[in-house]
């Protein structure tokens, strides 16, 4: 092999980059609590359970990157004596903490639900006083997939709210958005400082995890300039190098950040058989210091998510033109198990194929008999 | 994982069938010479060389295929005593002797060139008489990439023939065919009969070795279906589960026979990106007994191979569009090291990506400036 990059996380993203890396003659190792992990049919796993497992992990590679945004910093710190870290430590701090973020978005003047730092009974009954009702209060730090947030819808709640969420000491109050849906932006950005993004993904989700998305997001033409310019700032702002994305929301006054993420993202996932060139090789390609590929559709594609519990193969790969992701893990309730890429020729089929897939999954989905493309 | 398919060769075919494999949980295993080999990534590798290593082998895997057409055949029988091989262990034998596969195309009405056994100097003054000249002395078993045959085109040369390939004592001597191209067709059975068949592959060689294919091949639409009917016959004949590749020469007398090769082929890795469903992954559906997938073609696609040198790879992923595969094989003169897929938006953009790539490219192939698709 060419060169070795190593990857902070062994889940399925991390498996998605070295499916990417192998074809570009790139190993990939991993650092990561189970060496049983989605990753490690792919490359050597460093645990992180192993008092040498960092050491060992720092010395398996040339230039290092991350799939897991909870990466500890500390560890980063560790790194990056020695070596080199793409995204920058910097992009992975502020995601951590939503306070920084929305800092960040401030200052780069991308437009942000009005929010309010909490750190006590007082400043939420505050916060609620100035920000009105109803609010989402979320942890600073943490969370996921809809964890650690707490929908406040009147006042009798506050101290529900308090009581649950107040001991992680550093919370958000964030104005309730009204949203006509959520769409995501992904961009990637090479060492030589050259930008290249995906089209808008419209995100639906079930149980608060991403069921799935659709690219182009439809009748996205007049915010995709506005999505690209946001990502644009916030990644030429933090000198990133590898895969951001960016989720938003669709309200009457226009575009309105809700989080990023310092790493490939689940509502790229179309990407692999919908883009010219995927997150994970365009990933790979700008860590490795490479020329970074076309990020054009091939055709408008629909992403589903695997939820809990695993479909039959067989009917799964029975639907026309059907791409089937699956991440190697078992069942659990709302854990992603795998994903299926379809490519329907118009909104006829997609409403077709997703009503076959609505019969062959286990788990119940968002999808919805009026889907277009 | 879910299954566990055991491949004779470990290559770079068998590679690219663990890539197809992995995202839909099916494990790889091979057997191979040489365990430091291009697919040892991905799976673990039994020695042909090791004592041990067929038992261990067949222990390994539920179910077998294989990437190297000259698999033994006495291994396919340890093999079958308790496990099952697809194809067939007759597409694997018919294959093996140019004599019993001219013999199998004539008895289900495929054409090929006139040809003659030859097992003596004698038989092969006779073939030359019969046959007139020139003609193309190629031994019934082994030979690969042009090794293993002789041109003949003066009675002169029949002695310095003979005693070139007469040692190998059983030869064929076919008539030279006036072709003016030659193209392969590629076609999947599954284990409930049902045929996919992907378009013809226009196929360019260089020094006896394929330089790039194109796919379609221009101007194919009549020879299409003739193809799809012969390719058709072969795997319903020889009830034939995975892949079949037919190489097939383009006359003034229509489509002649050349030879078939049971397994994926080099001529349809341009099907990675440019089709719905790859040779790959369409094999491994069909050796796992899964239902097939499309065989459609995304946009025209053109595939070039890496030979002897590698190019550099930043060079080769700065093209607009290009995607690399490398197998992680290392320099030698003659020997495929990877390729490189390219989907021109038209005839225009094909010939300037051609002009770059062969500037790139360290050794010559047979890129011309004329080329359409």
């Amino acid at each position: 092999m060419d060169k070795t990059i190593g990857i902070f996380g062994g889940g399925q993203l991390g498996r998605m980059m070295a499916q990417a890396a192998l074809p570009l003659n790139i190993q990939c190792t991993f650092f990561e609590a189970n060496t049983d992990c989605p990753a490690g049919v792919l490359g050597q796993v460093f645990s992180s359970q192993d008092e040498q497992g960092l050491k060992q992990f720092i010395e398996s590679a040339d230039v290092f990157s991350l799939e897991f945004e909870n990466t500890p910093v500390a560890d980063v710190d560790v790194l990056t004596q020695t070596k080199t870290l793409h995204p920058p430590r910097i992009a992975l701090a502020t995601a951590q903490n939503r306070l920084s973020e929305k800092a960040l978005f401030d200052e780069l003047e991308i437009p942000v639900a009005p929010y309010r730092a909490v750190d006590s009974l007082e400043s939420l009954k505050k916060a609620v006083a100035e920000l009105g009702l109803p609010i989402v209060l979320k942890t600073a730090t943490g969370g996921y997939d809809g964890k650690g947030q707490f929908v406040l819808r009147s006042e009798d709640q506050i101290d529900t709210a308090w009581a649950e969420l107040g001991p992680a000491k550093s919370l958000v109050a964030e104005s309730f958005v009204k949203f006509s849906r959520e769409v995501s932006i992904i961009a990637v950005r090479g060492q030589n400082g050259e930008v290249k993004t995906w089209p808008l993904a419209e995100n639906h989700h079930h149980n608060g995890i991403l069921s799935h998305s659709i690219v182009p997001a439809p009748n996205s033409e007049a915010l995709q300039p506005v999505a690209q310019d946001y990502i644009t700032r916030l990644l030429n702002h933090l000198n990133y190098v590898g895969v951001l994305t960016l989720e938003l929301f669709v309200t009457e006054q226009g575009l309105c950040a809700n989080e990023m993420a310092p790493r490939v993202h689940n509502s790229g996932h179309w990407s692999i058989e919908g883009a010219v060139c995927s997150q994970f090789e365009n990933h790979i390609r700008a860590v490795a210091g490479l020329p970074l590929g076309s990020t054009d559709v091939v055709r408008p594609t629909v992403m589903i998510n695997i939820i809990g519990q695993h479909p039959k193969t067989e009917d799964v790969l029975a639907l026309n033109g059907a791409h089937l992701h699956l991440y190697n893990k078992s069942e659990r309730a709302g854990r992603k198990l795998g994903h299926i890429t379809l490519m329907p020729v118009d909104s006829n089929e997609l409403t077709n194929l997703c009503r076959q897939l609505a019969k062959i999954l286990p788990e119940p989905l968002a999808l919805t008999d009026d889907m277009t493309i």
